[in-house]
């Protein structure tokens, strides 16, 4: 219609709804099977944190997950809730299923990176590791039993059920194309690895906008045993020894990363979290770990019981490591900057972003940047090239927000954490709020919230300390870097939100990155017809608003600058 | 020399550091013990959670603390952490000690209520449980063993040293006369029962500003059953059987405490903690339970494990308690109505102003203050009687600050509960900042912080989100009566910020509530001095703050009304 001139561009990207996009790339259960049917093998029903559909035999942990899908056997891993331990064998999985959790636990935000289905928070699971075996109700299944996962309805089948793939329609690439002339917001992409950065690529990315560094830790036997030996270590000697082994395996990754990304832009956060998510609670793997690295079992076990916290969202994580062990981000900073150099060297551009999670006072920032800057000079010394490079700091903590005008004296850029600063600022821990949270958006009881918070930013009150942080950013630095790295980065009410009030980019997980690229040109196009609309009452309003405007006026001057948030003009009205 | 004229009572008062107020009322060891003798028997050091000394026989669980203290016997309770559940034994020993944990931790919290001697934190302690025995380094100490703590210096000493009780001189009463008649800050209580309530009236509260109803739940075998009955009841039949039990008790606990303010007013907070607090974690526990309310063991422990929550400080609880389970609500507004009735009957003056935890938004508000009132209509009703009540709300998640302008469309009050807002704008878990807030507190380190924002309210951070809630509040509600409940509304300076910022109250335990009188007295006479010094200055600066102040009329016009901020001039100037 666009080409026979019968509608524009703008129409034909406003009459796709973004999230109809995502399910262009996921199998699905084939329509042919009737519903009866489907009604008769239903099992039971989870929050359906990545849609798509998927079918395996069941396996109640990771190394069972890798060992049969080494074999060529598709699994289905069912897990009371999933850890970093746990990523290997849900990479290997077909599916994901889980007792516990939301949108953005761990199981969800890990399985949407690979576009893998996955269900969570299926509450009526009664699992019992030991037996290998979970019950619902009188149901009971058994290792090596066959599901399939509906992941975009959250339903879980017993049995087999024929799976198709969706073949992308020719009109995506055209729309996308119109999508990516309309739009002023760039997308950025959540990923860890090259296999993910190249597939993020043709999604549409560009450039990473989060590539969480501890995901790398668990790719081999190997790694995790050096990370395990720093965690234990109980002096400065003995952690550094065991950083040294730790360099060289995250500087191929880092390398492999920026080669992967040709040149676009790419964001390192630093190891966000807690410790003792690295070590093994059952004592068969801390007899192992102490035989393997040479200290005692006791010592292994105090040293775990040591880690454990009572809230760990709210605990020792993020910078708050590298703050008592600053070993730490010298390792990964000097990793950083010499893959930087060595892809500099072989002719690849690069222009790495280091990134400092869950920061919250401009003196501790201070603290981490002076110690950064330090390690990425004398690399760069020593190698004696010169590497552009930034570094910036999350703003995920609350406080962060509120003090963005002090941090941005030193930060050269912020990047929203969605997921944690929700989780703060409404006393949400992502893990536990499947228990009641169905309550406040069920829309026939208490009816609180519309959306689900972790899936739809909370604009009205995670929204407003969000632009208080970008205000406050702003007013400091205008020309200030700013952009989103939460699960909210792919979710088009949120990313039209993220363009509202001004920030550069999103940053979403590879399948997500075409909702993204959509939602940010629909909210051009939105905003325009806004602008026009309100016209006539903006004019009028001019004059009453003048006063508040002058108070803030470094976030709207970028804002003009770059043609975008004309729509206040609207709300005001 | 107030009396001789040679110095103003606000000059007596200002000379007194409120801090040392406290330390009149808790037992010293004797300064006549040589420092040397101390440093001999010094077995390690933790956090000063509570001042004053303490000695005892050691004893590491509530049970036995009760058993040997029945019997005369003085004991130190030493717990790697405490929770509800060792509220009695923490009461009937002479002092307690923790391995985990900081100044706002439960063991803190309760102890300081009961101005009990309170060593946290003690990271070096390795408690084995089983034994009953605990080592610092390579020293054991047994169940027992005498220790003495001292608790406004964090040190334990092994074995019996005397203690002195200091005797209150008569200058402190004239003093503290003075300071009640300088300060506007009203001081209340955070106080559970008829002997808390009656000892802080002693101490010059004028109300009681929170009343935990959840501490009152461990007094006694029947009723922790019953309240254990209504958590592990599957269905809302058997969980209001449950609660039924409850509703006597509880109102007899209300009419005590109503009786002992003899009118004061009484904010009471409806259920606050996550219900896995109140339930065995340990399998013959959960037996007794099961075989007592007649459930399968399999039914508690599933049951048991579902309440589990990664991080409940975020979970499901608070008025997200009575969301889910709205009977809740019901009998613990009937408890209060019902012991207010008898008050009332009985001659007693009574104003109860009912308060519910964790509110984040308007309308999870407005459903809980409809519940409210629908249950106090109806037993004013079935009385024929008219009770003066309130309803409001918790300012402690930061949404709510957020959006206090809109929750007080609704709400009669609020009282900030800094404990939770400041772990939730800082991202701290006050259980588990022990590991590595003394790195930011430390001047020496990282230098970030001044003071532990647990003791002394973050200023720059929390407050700031403290002056958008009361700044939003008042331009709602202009007269909304707004007060602080948590630790900090015993801390010298922090009041002083409460009285700045023109909120109503503080609340604080009731062995500082002279710090609190004291402090709020300073408060008038530091801001009349900074007043005058910044008299010129500040007509300066007038025409421009001018468009700022228009913003926010309320807030100010409440302020001066009541005599309070001109200090904001100085800030300004």
């Amino acid at each position: 219609m666009v080409k026979e001139k019968l509608i524009t561009k703008e129409q034909a990207i406003s009459r796709i709804a973004p999230e109809d996009i995502e399910r262009l790339f996921y199998p699905v259960i084939d329509s042919k099977i009737k519903k009866a049917d489907l009604e008769k093998v239903k099992l039971t029903t989870g929050i359906n944190a990545v849609p798509g559909s998927a079918g395996g035999e069941v396996v109640f942990n990771a190394a069972d997950a890798e060992e049969l899908a080494a074999k060529g056997t598709p699994v289905i891993l069912v897990r009371k809730e999933t850890s970093p331990e746990d990523v290997g064998g849900m990479h290997a999985a077909q599916g994901i299923l889980t007792q516990t959790g939301g949108k953005t636990s761990h199981a969800a935000v890990v399985a949407r990176g690979w576009g893998k289905s996955c269900i969570v928070g299926c509450e009526t699971l009664n699992i019992d590791y030991a037996k290998q075996e979970f019950s619902v109700g009188s149901i009971v299944v058994k290792k090596g039993d066959y599901l399939t996962l509906d992941g975009s309805e959250g339903i879980v089948y017993r049995g087999k059920l024929d799976l198709v793939k969706p073949e992308l329609p020719k009109s995506y690439y055209t729309v996308m194309g119109f999508a990516d002339q309309i739009r002023t917001l760039k997308v950025r992409t959540n990923a860890d690895t090259p296999y993910d950065a190249e597939n993020a690529i043709k999604m549409g990315a560009e450039g990473i906008g989060l590539c969480r560094t501890e995901h790398m830790f668990f790719d081999s036997e190997e790694r995790i045993l050096a990370i395990r030996e720093m965690i234990v270590a109980d002096n400065t000697e003995s952690r550094k020894k065991a950083l040294a082994k730790l360099l060289p395996i995250q500087r191929e990754d880092f390398h492999g990363i920026f080669k992967a990304m040709k040149g676009f832009p790419v964001t390192i956060r630093l190891v966000d979290p807690p410790l003792h998510e690295f070590v093994p609670h059952d004592e068969q793997g801390q007899r192992k770990l102490a035989e393997t690295i040479g200290l005692s079992y006791e010592k292994v076990k105090h040293r775990v019981e040591q880690l454990h916290e009572s809230n760990p969202m709210l605990g020792h994580r993020g910078c708050r490591l590298c703050i008592t062990y600053p070993e730490i981000l010298e390792m990964q900073v000097r990793a950083i900057m010499e893959a930087a150099v060595k892809c500099k060297k072989e002719g690849i551009k690069v222009e790495p972003e280091i990134m400092h999670p869950l920061v919250l006072d401009l003196k501790e920032y201070q603290f981490l940047e002076a110690l950064t800057r330090k390690v990425a000079t004398e690399v760069q010394k020593e190698a004696g090239v010169k590497i552009p490079y930034l570094v910036g700091t999350m703003i995920e903590v609350p406080r962060a927000a509120l003090l963005a005008d002090e941090i941005a004296q030193a930060a050269e850029f912020f990047s929203f954490g969605t997921n944690d600063l929700t989780q703060m600022t409404m006393a949400l821990s992502r893990d536990d709020a499947g228990r009641f949270l169905p309550d406040y958006v069920d829309q026939k009881k208490a009816a609180i919230f519309k959306d689900d918070p972790f899936q739809s930013l909370d604009q009205a009150g995670v929204g407003k300390l969000i632009k208080i942080g970008i205000e406050g950013g702003r007013r400091t630095k205008p020309n200030l870097k700013i952009g989103i790295c939460g699960e909210h980065g792919g979710e088009a009410k949120s990313v039209k939100f993220c363009h509202t009030v001004g920030m550069n980019y999103v940053s979403c997980s590879p399948y997500r990155v075409p909702i993204a690229r959509l939602a940010a040109a629909q909210a051009v196009v939105e905003q325009n017809a806004g602008a026009k609309s309100a016209a006539k009452p903006a004019k009028k309003a001019a004059p009453k608003a003048a006063p508040k405007s002058k108070a803030k006026p470094a976030v709207k001057a970028k804002a003009n600058a770059k043609g975008m948030p004309k729509m206040k003009a609207k709300a005001k009205a």
